[in-house]
């Protein structure tokens, strides 16, 4: 029972909007998930939007902000006061998206948001995660959590969910704390009603309870969610203090951001702040121009290595013919390889320090492709020269220089196509930045020189 | 607390498989999380990743095999029977996995173990599954839930939830059904803790419950599960009737997968089966050389469209030196368009119907960005011209030709990148088809006709 927003629907949410039906307007969406409801409020004018937005129950509004895309969201708060987005919206959030909203105001109203926060407990939780970088567990966790002495009975685990079950969405897992606070066990949420209240917690829990510290990067938290199949995780501090828990919906969305800021990387442009569809022309503009020129002025240098070899050109015109074919025969090379390396690192399949297992299996492959390249290469040519004689008399050699090339180009294109992201890796740098048009330009340019090398040497008082 | 695969570990297990050790080696792995079991057995020879899978408990064992890269998967399972098979492994498995392992054997196998399932009621469901596309909700699904009728009080749903608490690991949520079995509503775990057991399940159930269609596609499963942030989805017919549900876990692999799967059609080759690490050099030769030829044989027509244009490039042989970096500009910002594109369709953030919008803003977006390359072109042009005489006296003319090709060259290549992904969607083919390299070997072709008429155009009878 999914609702779809029909054209209807949101004609009529226009009209009472536009007729100032409070009480219409607020029956017709009541039964409407604030997931819905986010998408509603962001195809509605903002005007319109705006004026259901502030209508809404505190409590649903703040569950629907949550959701509506950040740039609607900035225009629907555009009038809200520092206090009024304490008040009425971060009060119902949980700890984690709090602190990630904050973390997304203006410097000034974040303070003034923080300083309006009545419950001493929720301000000092936000105020401790904002501490944490974004890009590491702590960023990602929340500090609701039901957690149980390890001495305590099962009676004791009810209890405490009982005390906590209207603050906490999703609750799956019961955690066991020692005397330090330190995380020592799991109970999950079943063996509550499979097992006597009066069993101690001890005779339950699972010791081997999977956690994160807290300074760890957000791959890790990921991967390990991933593997070992977890709906939450728990976050530690170094001394195996639990700090919070970060559960599985902010982790798919967080993989989901990952692999769209990577595939951008991996298109030789910026990573975009929003969806495309919410992304303008100008942010778009801004975003994909700085690779574009720099790809370009990259690139360039081939019209410099080309001015090198402008008299062999000037004589073997026919040379030129085939620049366009091996230059991309190595991009489209390079970029498969360098897709096929930042694939597996971002999936911890590989690690920087298999490189020269890498560099081996990779050279046999960059060979196996290359000869097939140059044989589909020298075919063409041999092929074409029996009708035409566009390559004139000495076709063969053409031929042989043409296929040469392709093998070195093809080979060269692999070998920076799965080095470039591994050395990326080791200098701490995103390697999605060795996107396929940045290996491209990098071969294009040294694929140039390999081809005019190559004739040279073949053609040498023969053609040129 | 996670268990690291250190080198002395595997050494150890290495020792205890070579002297045959049995029980101090099931000692050793005992306590060892499946899934760490799992890469343990990828990183042992096969000979020994053998002795040890064929000494675990079943039980353990059936943990295992579900964890281990296909590959190994099914080298450790090339000495089992069909009946041991089902005997040993099946047995334990959930239904989805069983259905999923046995949908991978071989036609002779699979039907000798489904066969020796001795369990009538999971031999009916695992043939049920088998029914489904594995591209839809029906082939994620498992059958394994706990169900309770809207008549029943909450002390049923404990009573129900006892009944299958062994079987099922994750339980999150209990389902509420009516008369004919049709789906109305759902039951937070926690809800059975914070009500009294005499309450009617209809007082307590939320019947907003979000679900879907057996056969809808796998990436409405994604859609849905991340929009309404579920840990799990049930599956029902198309009369409502509840048939399975599909958990996060399983969604979380599919969405990594299919990102894998994507990112590597976008650099122009075939998905792989296995992971960059498990695939053999053969497979990876198959995988990218398809691609690589067609690519090739597109591009080859770079060198049938230079033909034309010979004699020019004899007279004015400046223009050879711009051909590659007029055609990457196409192609890098194809690149560009192409990948925003295809991840905004995979997101849901655009649909096809929306392509006239796309076209008019891709048209903006390709003119400045056109604009901005154009001047860069012309002012490289410009400033060398100063320095060297390797563009002639003519070069203001030569400048005004590259300025004007760039302007066309990205204009027409952000179209390409931007419009063939959607036209591909439409027909009902995999978007990510339209990789990078795809529209970079289209826009070569076409940029060198649009380079070259520029240059006749602007040349005639000054250069050529």
């Amino acid at each position: 029972m999914t609702f779809t927003i029909s054209k209807a629907n949101l004609e009529r949410l226009q009209e009472l909007v536009a007729q100032q039906r409070d009480e219409e307007l607020l029956e017709a969406v009541r039964d409407i998930h604030p997931a819905d409801l986010a998408e509603i409020l962001d195809q509605l004018d903002l005007k319109e939007a705006q004026y259901l937005f502030e209508r809404l129950e505190p409590e649903l509004a703040a569950e629907v902000v949550l959701e509506v895309p950040e740039d609607r969201r900035d225009d629907l708060l555009g009038n809200y006061t520092g206090k009024e987005i304490a008040e009425e919206l971060i009060e119902h959030f949980d700890s984690d998206d709090a602190a990630d909203m904050i973390a997304e105001l203006p410097e000034g109203v974040r303070e003034e948001v923080l300083a309006n926060i009545e419950d001493q407990e929720q301000r000092k939780e936000i105020n401790e995660l904002l501490t944490y970088d974004e890009r590491t567990a702590g960023g990602l966790m929340a500090k609701e959590l039901v957690k149980v002495h390890a001495d305590s009975s099962m009676l004791e685990c009810v209890r405490e969910l009982r005390r906590h079950a209207d603050l906490i969405d999703d609750i799956y897992v019961i955690l066991v704390v020692d005397d330090h606070d330190r995380l020592v066990g799991s109970i999950p949420l079943k063996a509550l009603l499979t097992t006597s209240l009066r069993t101690p917690v001890k005779e339950v829990y699972d010791p081997d309870v999977i956690s994160i510290k807290a300074h760890e990067d957000v791959e890790e938290v990921n991967r390990l969610m991933e593997k070992y199949d977890l709906v939450m995780l728990p976050v530690t501090d170094d001394r195996g203090r639990l700090l919070g828990r970060i559960t599985i919906d902010d982790v798919v969305d967080a993989i989901r951001e990952e692999e769209t800021e990577d595939a951008q990387r991996m298109a030789g442009m910026g990573a975009l702040e929003y969806s495309y569809s919410h992304s303008s022309l100008w942010e778009m503009v801004k975003k994909r121009s700085g690779w574009l020129v720099v790809l370009f002025i990259g690139e360039s240098f081939t019209a410099t290595a080309m001015g090198f070899f402008e008299d062999q050109i000037a004589k073997a015109v026919v040379l030129a013919l085939f620049v366009p074919l091996v230059i991309s025969s190595g991009g489209n090379t390079g970029s498969q390889a360098s897709t096929l390396i930042i694939r597996a690192l971002a999936l911890g399949d590989i690690t920087v320090k298999e490189w020269w297992r890498i560099f081996r299996r990779e050279c046999s492959v960059g060979v196996i492709l290359g000869l097939i390249l140059a044989v589909i290469g020298y075919g063409r040519i041999a092929v074409w020269s029996q009708f035409t004689d566009i390559y004139g008399q000495h076709w063969q050699l053409i031929g042989l220089v043409v296929a040469l090339t392709l093998l070195g180009v093809v080979l060269w294109g692999n070998l920076v196509g799965s080095l470039f992201p591994l050395l990326l890796k080791r200098l701490g740098l995103d390697p999605a930045t060795s996107s396929a048009p940045f290996v491209a330009t990098v071969v294009d340019v040294t694929g140039l020189v390999i081809y005019f090398s190559v004739a040279s040497m073949l053609l040498r008082e023969i053609l040129i």
